[in-house]
């Protein structure tokens, strides 16, 4: 990985390379940021990163979410999750659930799912897998609009952790 | 409350005195910030905002989260909240609870305080009662160090709604 200050003065697309999976399948955001440019710090890249997001549509932000995988879910059996999806999900134990937690999880995140149109989203670096399971149950008590506004919470610290890796 | 363009000319007394509630009982942030103006939006100033707490010390981001107050517990009932938390705690239905729910958040307020040695944070007005309950025992799996990092995030979002009041 180059430093921030090579990534400052390197082509658009090698920035948008490099930081585009801070955002899970979503490249937009790196490439939007990437005309703030230069970065004075990670912190700066991160809030811009964070702006660029705040600042999106409606619709944006709801593709954002939707281009989460499920927890525990059909990509992480099938192998198709991102490798930071893959660390991430691991770090909460959720690579290792007795079949009894699998199936609750399967069951809370298919009510989810039905209930609000997006996948659950939560930082699962910032929870242990009970963790994860209550707060799931917990919030299918709150509307759509809290949710939205939850789930893009959370993928702002996904972010902020995934770029403390690339630029620790 | 005067415009953000009133208040970026303004003396910096004035632009903390305005902008310090966003940060229940902590000035320093907006103060901090003020070192920062001109800022061209809202959303300039709250990643601003958010800026001044990612890169404050430890030392500081627990002082922040311990000016919190327990949610529904001693403050609320001795009338001595702020008055976002008055109006935050009254959205999520947290005036009207139930002597059982009362008792049982009460109860898991204090198995947290005891837990991690700081109050239970999260931004009440992104969740319903039950969803506050609920995320409240899930979040006791946690380690310390992750809930540092998830009461600064919801504190993030307690700030962003309170601008928002702020600067519509």
């Amino acid at each position: 990985m180059p430093s921030l200050d090579e990534l400052n003065r390197a082509a658009p697309d090698e920035f948008s390379r490099a930081f585009g999976p801070v955002y899970e399948r979503s490249p937009w955001v790196a490439e939007r940021a990437c005309a703030r440019r230069p970065f004075a710090s990670r912190l700066d890249l991160e809030l811009a990163l964070c702006g660029v997001v705040r600042s999106a549509s409606e619709a944006e932000k709801l593709a954002l979410i939707r281009a989460h995988p499920e927890l525990a879910g059909r990509e992480a059996r099938d192998g198709a999750l991102t490798r930071e999806s893959v660390r991430e999900q691991a770090s909460a134990g959720l690579g290792t659930l007795e079949a009894h937690e699998a199936a609750e999880l399967r069951r809370l995140n298919a009510c989810y799912q039905e209930r609000f149109g997006f996948p659950f989203v939560i930082c699962a670096r910032l929870n242990r897998k009970d963790a994860i399971i209550g707060t799931l149950r917990a919030r299918l008590a709150n509307t759509r609009e809290q949710e939205i506004a939850n789930a893009v919470a959370q993928i702002g610290e996904i972010a902020r952790l995934r770029l403390l890796d690339l630029l620790p």
